[in-house]
Parts: structure tokens; sequence; C-alpha cells
């Protein structure tokens, strides 16, 4: 079985960064720390985690809490999760909360705090109290919180960013009567009052699109869950009281997938008379016919840097430090849905 | 808060039976347990977890080990355990277990016997060791297991019935040349030696085919990973190579999607030239274009029997029983990737 040794001769490093990397230090540079994992999985290293963590007084398990695992972006970022803590030598359990349910999250607070070292959780329908509560017995991650100021660590998504470029694609293939499923109509300024990350997103459409010079009807933002069955029945009644659109921007791919398939039922060519555009790059989007334009998240480094970050809090390599927040990387994937 | 009482009354029951029904005892014929979960869900009635628990000397808590949560029906499966265990006032923690990984075993070992009152796990890729440890450890029920004799409880789909429902379809729509896209060529009798899905899901398929008068040529019976990639390059393959087939079967809906995908790539038209099915029946299926003719397991009945007979098992009112086998619902549903 190989060691740390073996690691640490293999990429000519001290046996000191190969086992800080492995830890997930983040005084170890990112290049440094994938160099380490890479060789590590070439010769097959596997920590010895009961080893390890009775050391350390920790139970080496993570719990995430999760909504709504039948869909997909949500149960594609478990799997990530539980990979990016695998990665450390950790396991993740997942827990799945039903928004506002006191058992679920009961329940998640008691198994954390039994079992795990550290949580991961969505802001989501999770009350201040619990957040509160929750952080005081482990640290926290939260994933895509949009509070401010910052009041714990989180990875979230440049939203400012990704509305920008898509709306610049919209502007470029020559839409202009946009309606967007998946949020009630929301100004910047107002969406920065809640950890909202649906107001968020259509707040940062909505500036985005004025910039390109496409103004949206409040009309024409429809405030449905994100769901494709309910895209579907948005875009039929749309459809039959006569409302005209030539783009249709979806706030998750879910909601796209069902605008999609409402419109082709409607007798409706995408993209030819209307454009379809998710969020989130599930990996539905490429092989959907036709494929979806998504604004395309990387859920990897996503779980990946939530969990490295989680990591140094459980660590205490920097408890010293303020929350922060992290971004991940995305990219704006054309497919067919918007191909004019 | 609505209290046993009220449900009592509400269901002209005895408040006995409201008890034992919410308790999920098998002694409460389905039909009363079910009139008792709809009136508590009217009234609102939520189990006093902590209290019930501290009683029985139990933790109220399910652990479920899935396997890629990344994947539709896996996902929507531990989706349905976890409202299947809050329908008895309990709460699932889920890990996602990689085929073989020790440290996975080890950790979801740890967990579930610290922490779970009983567990629900699928038999592919887990050793028979681990097995019988886990199972001494606590109450089990296993998800699709085909092993003969029976040594675990088990909720499993009718195979047999599936593959000859979706036989019958195939040879009513005139398809003689068929592929099938998931598992290697293998007999009935040589299924029954192994506790695989895969197997039993494609013997039973060339023997319900055999039934129609479709002898299934052993080269057109493709081996790949349940991915929707490796349905589109085999496609791809076989197209390359010339081989001429007018119906794929696709043993999950993933594999469906991809060779669906691969074959418009490839200009082919579905249903026209070449019928595609798949199998599980997860949501996507019904709004993917073309809409999947699919054999549709009825996830929210199995995830259901699971947790009621772990329940049942966790509360000893059948411990002198042996294992049992329960079967789950299912129906062929017809989409447009057959219809012709």
């Amino acid at each position: 079985m190989a060691t740390i040794e073996d690691i640490a001769k293999a990429t000519h490093l001290s046996i000191a960064t190969v086992s800080y990397a492995l830890r997930g230090d983040p005084r170890v540079r990112p290049k440094t720390a994938s160099r380490v994992r890479e060789a590590a999985d070439a010769l097959g290293y596997t920590v010895n985690l009961s080893a390890r963590n009775l050391r350390a007084g920790r139970t080496g398990i993570i719990g995430f809490a999760a909504y709504e695992l039948r869909l997909q972006q949500p149960s594609q970022l478990a799997s990530e999760i539980s990979d990016a803590t695998a990665q450390h030598g950790l396991r993740t359990i997942i827990q799945q909360i039903a928004s506002g349910d006191r058992n679920d999250m009961n329940t998640f607070q008691r198994t954390t705090s039994q079992l795990c070292d550290g949580i991961i959780i969505n802001p989501s329908g999770i009350s201040q109290e619990d957040l509160h509560r929750l952080s005081k017995s482990k640290p926290l991650v939260m994933l895509d919180s949009y509070a401010s100021p910052l009041q714990y660590d989180t990875v979230r998504t440049p939203q400012q960013q990704c509305a920008s470029k898509a709306a610049h694609h919209v502007a470029s293939i020559g839409c202009s009567r946009v309606i967007i499923l998946g949020a009630p109509y929301t100004l910047r300024k107002e969406a920065q009052q809640h950890d909202d990350i649906g107001l968020h997103r259509v707040a940062e459409y909505i500036a985005a699109l004025h910039d390109e010079g496409i103004e949206v009807d409040p009309r024409n933002v429809i405030n449905i869950p994100w769901y494709s069955g309910a895209a579907a029945k948005a875009i039929h009644a749309l459809i039959k009281e006569g409302r005209s659109f030539d783009c249709a921007i979806c706030l998750n791919d879910e909601l796209a997938f069902g605008a999609i398939r409402a419109l082709a039922d409607c007798g409706i060519r995408v993209p030819d008379d209307v454009a379809v555009i998710g969020y989130d790059g599930v990996t539905q989007a490429a092989r959907n016919t036709p494929s979806l334009t998504t604004i395309a998240i990387d859920w990897r480094e996503f779980a990946r840097k939530a969990v490295d970050l989680l990591v140094s809090r459980i660590n205490h390599t920097n408890e010293h430090d303020g929350p922060v927040a992290l971004e991940t990387g995305y990219q704006l994937i054309i497919g067919e849905s918007t191909r004019r």
C-alpha cells in the first residue's frame, strides 16, 4: 500500500507539504494540491481514516443537507460533494430536507452534532435560528448564499457575470421579447435584501438584459416552482392567452426542459420561433433534443471548493479569519435551443 | 396540534389501530393504513419523534446506501425513500457508496450501527461478508435482490412480467432485428446464479422475445455501463460497422436517452427507422423528445414497501418469519419512441 512518503518521492515535495495537501490545508497552493492528489490517485494511496480521525478526535464524516434529490442539479451536487470529501479521505452523509420541516431539521441537527465533523448546507428554507444553531455546533459552509453582509462561509456562482454573458447571447441572436420563468419580477436592490438564489438570478438577468437594450415586461416574469411540469403549464397558459415572445429564459434547466416540451406540443419551433435557455448545466442538457443552451456551473469545482473550505475550517487552519465567499467557474454552453 | 385521538375520531378507528398503522405494523390492512395516513396528513399530525424513540430506545433514523446519485433512478429512489420514512415519523440518511470502496463501506457500517434503526441497501457491488455483517448489526431490507434462495428481505420488480409485456409490444409494432444495451448475452438459467439486476433484465428479455418469435443474436447484446454516453458510443459503433436493427431495447432509461440522441445524430429516425424502449420510468422519460416508451416501475410504491417492511422488522412484529420478497407495481408506458 502506498504511503505519504511514496507520494512525496513521486512529486518531489516534502512529506509535510504532501500531508498538508492531503488534509486540504489552504496554505498549499491549488496547483501543488492537485499534483499531490493526482499522484495519490495514481499510486492508489488511501487515507487510513480511522487512525487519522482517532488522533484528531474526529469522525471523518461530513453532513450535507440536500433539497429535492429527485431533481438533477441537487442530486448531481450531492454526488460531487461525496466524491470531493472522498478526496480528503472523508465521507458524506446526505439528508433530504423538506423546506420548513421541523422534524427534518431536528434530525439533521442531531445527526450532524453526534456524527459529523462539519456541515454543508443550502440556505433556502432554513431559518436564521436553525443556521445559527447548526453553525455553533460544527463548522459550516453554505452553498449559494448571497446574504450581505456575509455571515457564513459560502461557495457561490458569479451571478452577475453569468447573467451578463447569457443576456449578451440572447441579444446577439436577435431576441427582444423575453419571458423569464422561475421567480417574481425583482430588481437588484430588492434581491439584495434576501438570501434567495431565484431572486438573485432573475434580478441579474433583468439588469443584464437592460444593459443589452432589452426591457423585460414585468408581466412576462413568471413566478413558478423549478419543475418541468410547472414550466409546461405556464407555457401553455401564455400561448393560450396569445402572449407573444421569442425567448424563454429559464432559471434552471428543469424549467427549460418543460418549456421545450410544451412549445413542441403547441407546434412552436425551438429555436426558430422561440429560443430557450437554461441555468445549471445538468448532464441531461447536452443529450436533450434539441440540446439545451445553458449557463453551466462547474459543479465538480463548486463541490471541491466547498469541501476544501470546510476541511480547512475543521482543521482550524484559518480560525481567526472572518467568513469568506468563494466563486466557482461557469461557462455559457450554446446548444441547439438557441442556435439560429 | 393534532393527536392520535383526533385521527381515531376522524377515521372511526380505535386509538390502538391508529397507533399500529402509524408505526407501520403489518397487521393493519394496507387500506386501513392508508386511510390513517391520509387523515394524519389532512390533520397535520406529526409524530413526536424524540418521545417515541426515547421510549423505544431508538434513533428514528434509517440508513440508505445509494449508488451513483448523479443518475436519475437512484436519486429519485433516495427521495422516495426519504418521503416514505417520513410517513412513519422517521428520517433517512443517505450515503453514496462506490462499488467496492472499503472506506465507503466501513463508514456506512459505522454510521448505521451507531445512528440507525435499520438499513436499506442495494446488493450490487457489496460482498456477502459485508451484507452479513450489516444484517447482524441492524434490520436490513435489500432493493432488487434476486438471490435464490432468498437470504434477506427484499422488494423487487416482477422482471418476467415486465419483459414479457415489453417484448409483446416490440413484436406488435413489427420489430424483429433487436439490439439490447446494458448487459452481456445471458440466459435465464445462468442469470439465476447471480444477484445482478442487469443479468436478470437481459435474460428475461431474451426469453420473452423468444416467446414472441424474436431470436436475439448474441452479437447484438452489448455489455456497457448504464450511462447515456456509453449508449451513444455503442450506437455510433454499430452504425459505423453497418449493423442493421429496428429496435433498441435499453436496460435503463439513461441508456435509452443516449441511444435516441446518437440515432438522431446519425440521421436515423426514432421511431420510424428504429424503435427505442427504456426501463425504470424516470421523470425525464415523459418530457423527452421523442417521449420514451419505458417499463415504468412505481418507485413510490417500491420505496413505501421497502420502508414498511423494514419498520415492521424494527418493531419485531414478525421476527420469527423468514426473509420475504415483495413485488412492486409497474406499467409499460407507450411513448413516441415506439409509436408507429
